[in-house]
């Protein structure tokens, strides 16, 4: 796809410093771009190349305009701006409405007339799929499974019986939503199994990561609501309920019954254990581990468990340093030893 | 399903007290149930929700049967119990024998007849699937596998050649069983890769979770003995032996050639490093690495590695006073100094 | 396949001691073996288990050969010479040329005449397959995919749009290469998804294990380089970097924009946070987790973020020392009161 910097600047509302008429393609990093494409500068860390780029254009801030040495789409939030610009100009393919012969669909199924259903794709009895979306090769839908409107399940992901996905979700190759929980009844040295008679249900606009597994909840359903992203291998148990707008990195696991707020940011690997509340707004950093309710909103750093992410940078920090606070103690402790001894010879 | 009480307490062993002949249809939770459905109460943690549940009858210990304000299913095992009642209540889709058109089963392949094998189901040569087993859509298995009776791969499960899997196992959608195990010689800064000749050998009972990796053995077999649980994104690598009736949790990991002991319970996200030898009834709690040999039962945590657990807690109290005990060791070396300019003076 | 031990002996370049006309059929441990059997000794922790070995010959360096009761094929590198002997008696089954009927072929994708592609494989368009290339049964590949001669996608493995992996690569099954980088701008309390345009880039002799994931690049590509071997359930996100012969166990996780150096060593579950640049011949240990640059060779270790493993372990002697150290405090601090005391009372 390609734009002029005009066609870029009134679609997206920037204004524009330089050529209107220049033409770009693609869009590049500010040191690897050329001038058929367009860069961004969002983060500072990056401000260093700007001085250097041969991008056609970069899209940035305004306090940024001047090391800008190439043409400037300004924008108030460059990032999400530059989403919008590489997206129109790397359009997703289009759905290309219909089933591939080679999939297996229940007869009681009801898929849209703009719906693309993959090669090899199984869609069992009952299941729906809506206006526009996506069904890619391999996947495999159980019963009375649910799928929005221009949704797309990229490949080879699982949903199984009775999950419901809401509109414009992408889920990922490998995904697997509506496994059984983790439930058993001990007894006796072994296990019973508790059946899983909850399912899944997606809001709108989620997107779920490759190889990532979301299970069905034990009596009632296990909830994602609008607008969450979660990365690949993410694990989130049965009865989990992850707020609107919430983003999980990569390897995050969130245990069963947990309840995750609104707008929380869970970075990789960290975890919350079972029958936790997390209020919204809350941040959890690298790897964090959390084993109690979280009532206020604020970053949460560490493994035995998380804490306020300050004290826990300044345990941390004495922590490196034991080593000199001991050798201080061993110091005053033989002080000690001389000044009782100079006591006792006196 | 539905049944009376009276039909519940007769099959389930349970002392009825309320009207014999109300009905129920499913299970629910304390505080959801509606009066056509059964609850339970097991964990002290929802006793508040049992005054003012609206369930057709909840399955609890005499203890709390006074509390109840609705009828109840007495047995001194609630939660195993409510297992066999929900399981009743709530069967699981029986298998519908036969192979379905689309999969693709080798000729040296022996399919039990009252096996069902899903849509687009690979089964390799000399693979055997036993009665009433079922091998969901999209599985893949390659040679010589065994399958036992009533066991259900649930969709898009790989077992590579010559894995073999007891009866009335489950595993669920994406788990791979007997990939290569992870082992390469060095060589001139490069790796030359080990032949994973071994396969690999689960019992009876056992359940699988969702993407969780079990790796094929060196020379000899992988073994995971009966009645173990896996949970989801759970990796096992090779020549590992878990014992019978152990369960692990979401994302925990173990490292070759480790021995995990009987009725063991491995929380979320612990790990186990290789060649290690754990002994029966251990528990690890969330995120325990083990880095050492554990020869006594009893419950490990701690990232140090881990540690009895008692003292586990003590040494992270401390690490989170770390703070005041610097901030004590600096006014003792302040009174010190004081105290030895008294002396100098004096 | 058998072989007699002349027969090994020339062919890896060993010394014999023994009868050059046993013949032996198949690798074995130490413990296990039998006379039809060829075992090693490269690991010390084994050496105790040579004196009783019933194995028909062991392969080992010439420090240990006065330990074997067996005949010996003595070599330098003991453990490279056995991966080459264990490959040589275990053959991996050879690729069957040619194109099963339940695959799905996209007209314009170009498959060598001696490539295998395996049942209900999904092909798409413009993708090419090299000589001796296995696509296993499942296995899904997008547009312009391109996998190298003699590499082998075990089963269900997912290359996306663009991927391209080198010659002579194993990918396991369930691992999904090329799935959108986890990027999303924020705006007004929701999320903008960043078009994710790069894809992947994989050398040659790269192994990749069950249910790993590696994220497509956000503008340019993600690069494997040459002889990468990444273990089951591992998370690259995009726009990582891993150099060549880097080794990494399971769950480790890199996070975007990382580069990893060549020869690292990581092991299981460890990880490293965006942004980072991590140099040649770094060895994490279990868990470490890397918040910053690394530019020195070395071993690594610890979770607050990592440091050196020497520090690391002394640091963690003192965490486990804290009770003491308190205890220390607290009888300096009664004797600096005793002191004081007696001081007043002169």
């Amino acid at each position: 796809m390609s734009a002029t910097l005009r066609e870029l600047a009134d679609e997206f509302s920037c204004r524009l410093y330089g050529d209107p008429d220049r033409i770009v393609t693609r869009v590049g990093t500010l040191s690897g771009a050329g001038p058929d494409a367009v860069s961004f500068l969002a983060n500072p860390l990056y401000r260093a190349h700007l001085a250097s780029t041969r991008a056609g254009a970069v899209i940035l801030a305004e306090r940024d305009r001047d090391g800008c040495p190439t043409a400037c789409l300004v924008h108030e939030r460059p990032y999400a701006t530059y989403a919008r610009i590489a997206a129109h100009l790397h359009p997703a393919v289009a759905s290309a409405a219909g089933v591939h012969p080679s999939a297996v669909i229940a007869a009681s199924a009801r898929l849209a007339p703009s719906a693309e259903i993959g090669a090899n794709a199984v869609i069992g009895a009952g299941s729906e799929v809506g206006d526009a979306a996506v069904v890619g090769p391999g996947c495999v839908l159980g019963a009375n499974v649910s799928v929005g409107a221009a949704t797309r399940l990229v490949a080879r992901v699982t949903l199984l019986d009775g999950v419901r996905i809401g509109a414009r979700g992408i889920v990922h190759a490998g995904a697997v939503i509506g496994a059984d929980g983790f439930g058993f009844a001990p007894e006796g040295g072994q296990w019973v199994k508790i059946p899983q008679v909850g399912s899944v249900v997606i809001g709108d606009d989620v997107e779920i990561g490759a190889n990532t597994t979301i299970d069905r909840g034990t009596i009632e359903d296990t909830v994602i609501e609008d607008g969450v992203k979660l990365d690949n291998l993410v694990q989130i148990a049965h009865n989990v309920r992850v707020g609107a707008h919430t983003v999980m990195a990569g390897t995050a696991a969130i245990a069963g019954s947990t309840k995750i707020g609104k707008r929380c940011m869970i970075a990789g690997g960290a975890a919350v254990i079972n029958s936790i509340v997390v209020c919204d707004d809350v941040t959890l950093t690298v790897r964090a581990v959390v084993t109690k309710d979280i009532d206020k909103p604020g970053v949460y750093s560490g493994l035995f468990p998380a804490e306020e992410a300050a004290k826990w940078r300044r345990d941390v920090a004495r922590f490196r340093r034991l080593e000199e606070l001991a050798a201080r103690v061993t110091a005053a402790e033989q002080r000690l030893a001389e000044l009782s001894k100079t006591k006792k010879d006196e």
